[in-house]
């Protein structure tokens, strides 16, 4: 018998961070992180979970595009979809009726990647590997069949991503066993919420540095004399050697971050992030222009390759922040990761919210295994928010992501967490509804 | 007592267009062409009418968006909302939890737009003059209070867009009675749709002509030699003179389209729309550059105000292609609209689809009257389909658009069309289920 994929479950499941202030920036004041929840199930008995994060409402679209695209995945044999996950991914990005409604970008893109990425759970269960490691002993061939590279093929050809592979390929049994042993450089945004007040961020700062993480990140660009007062308490805090980035959440407009980030460089901010509309690949140019040699970096709400590209080629960004459910998961992020090695770009993927940290682990272990060979002035990010909902959370040590090694992609969550969570009928929503 | 709005209803309405090949394309083979159709209802009885044009499956996941954004407006009060509907939009497009599924790109941007469109088309009834002469008679500030400058700012000041509203003031009155007698110029892509046999090509590309049509537009991108072949016809059948334009759907990568297009070169197509992924602003610059002087065209899926200010900074378009329901709607393309004006590049909106002609027509006109104040190498896309289920269609009469002259925005169905077209339960799906 043909093992077929079965059903594709969509949950609505959110957490009420918003009571906290936990995630408060200049654009998202209070965010109630959440999750389209996706489980694969197989003819089987198999199952793989993959998750698009939101920050609240319209989670409830999130899970609507994922039903959308089921239909396009229930079904199918398993070993067929396994044996070509770059047809699978452009099957659901493809759709030539549900394309319309991005076409990748947006709600059915990021339901695409929460598929996905169950997809890749599924995998590297299977293979009794977590993702990172799967992805990091798959040949260079393997690797650029994943890749669509109709609209890429100006930047990267077949051809070039098959040699930055290969480059890599000698060292990869070194690099495996080095990041077994060291694990993965962190930083954190944990200290930097713009809801906490100067006491609550100096503590943290302070603690995050005996945690051992060498760069903090704080949240700017509500006010601008209460961000150069913080980053100054940081900066004096920290000393001069600890790299503080700051992130504006899209705040401004090009000439306005151009000034505000100049009256905050006298503290000495590492990249700043996310300046301005994470549509405008012009306007990071020449935010970069201006600023350097501060550097600049976005990504997380960069809805696909072919924007990665850009930012690329009009040397817009000095960081490239991939995020594991705003693109089409892991599938399209391989790609993103060939385009950045091409570009000698370092890679600091977005995480925090829902599972997050937990999915781009495995892409930046990939990356430094297989792609670009290097951990040099590459961090990922840490938040320490939600973790004790995942079987398999993230593991931090000494300023270091441990690599996982349970197989899959990490992003499976606690049934009782789901029970409890689950919008709107969820026990932890049923209590915020009559408090 | 203050009028509030009462109720924001969406309906997903599908016609089965793929039974008859129409709208059949490179990208899109099988388009059933569909609205998530809005509503807006307040406690004085008064109704305005909007929708969300997509093709077919998806339609779903835009009626989910639409109720997502609904909450934000049902108890609003409709005089304040008119007095200021740039700040509607913006409640709309930076809710800060549902714009994470954006922000302003995909579903949920499109569900605003059908909102917004809802509220001018309320507003263009109370004044009981439709949306094109609405916007014609507002000053020129209040046209400018419209606009979002914060990420235009580097390519369109509010004191650059008044200097352009008020350079067309003097001439209003005059092309308002201009275009009241002899419309707004159109082209057709009517002949064009790839379905269609070169028997079918010819005789609508010849009728077009004869209707007083001085430009088509056909489909091209899934084989070169038939592509070559169709537009040979065309042209030997239109001679010289007529306009023939091509659009791809986005088939192509960048060198490819250049490739495909140079070897279509020796038939005069006029511009080439689409060429390449509709994010793709650097890519549209090259294809400009390497085939000028034909010309380059894209709008249709260009998601917000950003991306198509990127397009104009970048040399990368000679027609911008509006869109009435993917960008924000009306509010949106105020400052589309300008931004087009400053930089010199003609409008030519994108139309067809289910109301979208309806629609794009008040825009174009209002363009022509306050704005670029001129219809010189400005078309709109005219297709022949589905006007019927609209209370007040598009007149065209020998290749113009004649100016609506009905109250509002031109978006109302029939109640009998909704009923019968509901998906999954109106009599038209029923029938198609069970034949």
């Amino acid at each position: 018998m043909t093992e077929l994929i079965n059903a594709v479950e969509a949950v609505d499941v959110r957490f009420p961070t918003s009571l906290e202030l936990d995630g408060s920036d200049a654009m998202n004041p209070e965010p109630d992180y959440s999750a389209a929840y996706v489980t694969i199930r197989t003819s089987e008995g198999a199952a793989g979970h993959g998750l698009a994060f939101t920050v609240g409402r319209g989670n409830d679209v999130e899970v609507a595009a994922v039903r959308a695209l089921a239909p396009l995945v229930t079904g199918l044999s398993v070993d067929e979809v396994l044996g070509d996950l770059g047809a699978f991914s452009r099957r659901l990005t493809g759709d030539s009726q549900l394309r319309w409604l991005g076409p990748e970008k947006g709600a059915i893109h990021m339901a695409a990647a929460a598929i996905v990425n169950a997809m890749w759970d599924l995998y590297g269960r299977r293979q009794n590997k977590p993702v990172w490691q799967l992805l990091s002993e798959l040949t260079p061939e393997q690797l650029v069949d994943l890749v669509d590279f109709r609209y890429l093929e100006d930047a990267l050809t077949r051809d070039e991503a098959l040699d930055i592979l290969r480059r890599a390929e000698p060292g990869r049994a070194e690099r495996t066993d080095h990041l077994l042993r060291h694990g993965y450089p962190a930083y954190t945004t944990t200290p930097g919420w713009l809801g906490y007040d100067d006491e609550k961020l100096v503590r943290l700062s302070v603690q995050a540095v005996a945690d051992g993480f060498t760069q903090i990140k704080l949240k700017v660009g509500v006010d601008p004399a209460d961000d150069r007062r913080r980053l100054r308490l940081a900066r004096e805090a920290l000393g001069p050697d600890i790299r503080i980035a700051v992130d504006a959440n899209q705040a401004w407009g090009v000439r306005q971050a151009i000034d505000w980030m100049t009256t905050l460089a006298p503290y000495d901010p590492y990249w700043i992030e996310e300046p301005t509309s994470p549509d405008d690949i012009l306007g990071h140019a020449a935010i970069r222009r201006a600023l350097s040699p501060m550097k600049v970096a976005t990504g997380e709400h960069t809805h696909n390759q072919v924007m990665f590209k850009q930012l690329l080629q009009a040397n817009a960004i000095d960081i490239l922040q991939l995020d594991a459910s705003r693109t089409a998961g892991v599938t399209e992020n391989v790609a993103i990761l060939l385009l950045a090695a091409k570009f000698g770009v370092p890679v600091c993927p977005h995480a925090g919210g829902v599972g997050l940290c937990e999915m781009v682990q495995h892409l930046a272990m990939f990356d430094y295994v297989a792609v670009s060979g290097t951990t040099e002035n590459r961090v990922i990010e840490y938040v320490d928010h939600l973790h004790e909902h995942f079987t398999d959370p993230v593991r931090v040590r000494d300023g270091h992501y441990l690599a996982p090694t349970a197989p899959g992609i990490s992003a499976e969550l606690h049934p009782a967490s789901i029970a409890a969570h689950r919008f709107p009928d969820g026990p932890i929503w049923n209590r915020q509804a009559t408090a």
